[in-house]
């Protein structure tokens, strides 16, 4: 297989998984979370197609999204039938969003073609051809997405491979073999695959990959489509995407990688695989998928028993690659979650030194089990952690103490809903009451709290909440399940993130508050004696 | 291909799976599920192994199972080493099973023999005769599980394919190449395969797949190993198992069938695959995969927008398949793109004729199109928007109105959180108060709600949430987020989905029970004039 570059399409092709709405800072996150994994091209969105996309760009092109390994590339149609290249909206705004990369979708199916747009064959592959010129003129390079080509090779194959040489010769360096509807099988990849390759071997060009899931066959469909001569393949981390989803793209990458030689993705980014997938999903209020191939909590999880002593010997024998490789661990008991070596490192990424007491390890490891046993998550949860190993350490000193809290929701008709909360609290040593009134209860608690300390925490002015996200656990319970809260704050230099879990929503909602404004009040303090 | 034969070993492999514990009844149920597709083979357990599986196959052999159309398999391992075949309890357990078919799992890597079981290679391939001839002698049937084959074909190509000589000489009739491990990629698989189906082709024994998920590709690895030239194939419902799971059989089974023109189910069984996929998945208390291949809630869900008039034109220019041949069906969402044709198509499929009212579905768009800007989607939320349908056709009847609601949340200290909430109804004519206490402070207006209504809505009995699910919009508002529910609830005999929007999260959870509450009663109320 020759080299391979990995192309990440989370942040538009995954997004179109049903129920998804990222926010730009969602966006900025899923981004530099990505970044750190290496791969070639990371596709932000869709510029123009919606304001949050734009406005992503323009982030990234001031410089505030500050990518260190991959390249941003930026995704759009071709121009319009019957139109101009140069005065195409579409076409402007991804000149506008200032890529090095651009990503050019066509169609490549004649039914798409006369049916879905409406125009000629031969108009088609002019907007095509334009299209990717104007780009290439404005010094931009260009990927060609040819929407659809299996099913259009299947039912025009002449007219398919014409789309993929007017892309090829109009100047695009990789021409992408898309199966949209996401029906192919191996077998045909694998057959279709071969022969566009040996097509286009006299061009200067590269053919990628671009697989969904509805036969179940997307990550092998993408690997039997590079060991057929492909060099570029696209995904999603996590696999989502519309339907069934799109290849997942780390476990394209950890095969690659790890079964077949291929380095796309250094020995620190595959390490990295593991938390980075949890990290993504959260930010996009996923619950991730245990059974995930690598990643999966449960990828792993031997039910001990039988093989225990085996397993002891080798554990090579029951796991088909070392799960460390992917920033994984053997999992041998039911919640054996977290293992020493990774609170270790942990602690030595947040700068807390757990070599000091030679229990602490032993303790946190204990903490956490529990409280994931509860439906706690720390992965994307820093600040929580980071309070829990400092508080095993002895280390925390408490600014404040909540004696009690009350919220009261009314309402007489539609219109005018009310929401009040009261706390009780304790600063240094003195009792105060404050009352509050929001939005709603959890607004209305962030207000009770600040009008019960009154002023006694100046830092605390500069805390503010500015995202609050809910997942519901355990599925199925209805109305009484498991509530875990993030909650995202920031003093205007950094944000940080804490977690609250209760089966009661305010309970949840208060205790990642009250992370919140502990880790806050740290920092300001620590700025303060430096 | 060969004709080709499905194993299902959903109630066996499919039960390793991290936090399964079917009940015998819940095995039943599966069974009978499982049997309506017409799969060849159901694998029922391990009888003697845990003591569940032995009273299974009492109840199978009772007659109280009463399969039509699969043939009822038990599962066990070969004798122990240096012993007799006719006094091995395991080998005595399965023959008390009382099966016609056995599955017998033997090693086929020479380490597992040497260091697992600790004993000799000609000894492991004793154990494997002796047992299979055994069986054979009792009149018993036999497929043999080549346990961690592809490894083992790795290490010692010789040893592993001596394994299967030595079952298929004994009287097996099937011998299935297992990817224990789950590590292998599909080259490998068509690699292999080949081999061991010429190497054996002078036998008179088939070849079978048994493959697992871990590198993403047990679908296709299943599928490339038939065609090859196996014959048969091992999976479970759903694709559960140990691990990363096993290879789903439902998309198998519709890949071989839509696909690739292969009588493995008929049309009629074909149609259940959704269904049954969904009742198992419930039995086994899992959230049914929204993703998954062919039976996935989204698999053919669309977002129309865009191409709504190429849609209606010819679905199929969209999806890979017909997605009633599976008994799914096409998911119109309902977006902010949404254009007069989704209305109407969207009505269609709900069953309300918009052509009756000239305005209707201006009115319905104005409607949806207001309602997303403050954070409504109905494409998780089917039962809200028909509810808006027919409040728009003037078709709803109120059974219930509310007056006011109070929800308090207090805690004392942090073991001592209480929710209760009070709530003022009117149900035909008659004014009612009522209060309930809750986990929380949805669970306690659940609670008031029913102690409000006090009986006077009979159907609300058998009305119950089952699932709830909030998502917070505008991220970066921080606690003053708008706040977004999703209720799922149930009759018994069907679910619906409602939504419920504000910026308080107590005001939108309401608003999607209120929904859920009235859809349920208007069921009910079809169902008594029915």
């Amino acid at each position: 297989m020759s080299p391979v570059e990995l192309y990440d399409t989370t942040l538009r092709d995954g997004t179109q998984r049903e129920g998804i709405a990222l926010s730009v800072p969602d966006k900025l996150r899923v981004a530099r979370a990505i970044d750190e994994l290496g791969v070639a091209y990371l596709e932000g969105g869709w510029p123009g197609a919606n304001p949050k996309d734009t406005e992503f760009f323009a982030a990234a092109a001031s410089g505030e999204l500050a990518l260190q390994r991959t390249t941003l590339t930026a995704f759009g149609m071709t121009r319009r039938p019957s139109a101009e290249a140069a005065t195409d909206p579409q076409l402007a705004a991804l000149l506008e969003a200032a890529t090095d990369v651009v990503c050019l979708v066509g169609k490549s199916h004649v039914r798409h073609v006369t049916e879905a747009i409406g125009t000629t064959l031969e108009e088609n592959l002019a907007m095509i051809a334009d299209s990717v010129a104007l780009l290439r003129a404005e010094g931009r390079r260009v990927i060609f997405d040819a929407e659809h080509f299996f099913d259009g090779h299947e039912l025009d194959p002449a007219y398919a491979t014409a789309v993929l040489e007017a892309a090829a010769d109009a100047g695009a360096e990789t021409v992408v073999l898309c199966d949209t509807n996401g029906g192919m099988l191996p077998h045909q990849v694998q057959t279709v695959t071969t022969k566009v390759v040996d097509h286009l071997a006299d061009r200067p060009v590269g053919v990628g990959m671009h697989m969904h899931n509805d036969t179940g066959c997307a990550v092998a469909n993408s690997l039997l489509g590079l060991q057929a001569g492909a060099t570029h393949v696209q995904g999603t981390i996590n696999g989502g995407g519309e339907r069934c989803g799109n290849a997942d793209l780390g476990t394209v990458a950890a095969d690659l990688a790890l079964k077949l030689g291929h380095d796309v993705m250094d020995e620190q980014a595959l390490a990295r695989l593991t938390p980075t997938a949890h990290a993504v999903a959260e930010t996009m209020n996923l619950n991730p998928d245990a059974h995930a191939p690598y990643v999966g909590h449960a990828a792993f999880a031997h039910k001990a028993g039988l093989h225990a002593s085996a397993m002891a010997k080798d554990p090579m024998l029951y796991q088909h690659i070392d799960p460390e490789l992917v920033g994984n661990g053997t999992r041998l008991l039911v919640s054996e979650l977290a293992g020493r070596a990774n609170v270790r490192l942990k602690g030595a990424e947040l700068g807390v030194d757990l070599d000091q007491d030679p229990t602490a390890v032993e303790r946190v490891l204990d903490r956490v089990k529990t409280m994931e046993q509860a439906g706690y998550t720390f992965e994307a949860a820093d600040a929580s952690f980071e309070l829990l190993l400092r508080e095993e350490l002895g280390e925390t000193a408490e600014r404040f103490a909540v004696e009690s809290l009350r919220v009261i929701v009314d309402r007489g008709d539609e219109d005018d809903t009310r929401a009040e909360a009261t706390m009780r609290v304790w600063v240094e040593g003195h009792r105060s009451i404050g009352t509050g009134e929001g939005n709603g209860p959890v607004d209305a608690l962030d207000q009770a709290f600040r009008a019960a300390v009154n002023g006694a925490l100046p830092p605390l002015d500069r805390i503010s909440l500015v995202d609050y996200k809910v997942r519901i656990l355990d599925d199925g319970a209805g109305t009484g399940a498991t509530t875990r809260v993030l909650v995202t704050s920031t003093d205007g230099e950094g944000d940080w993130q804490t977690i609250g879990v209760s089966p009661n929503i305010i309970e949840a909602s208060w205790k990642a508050m009250a992370d919140a404004y502990r880790f806050g009040l740290r920092r300001a303090a620590l700025r303060e004696h430096a």
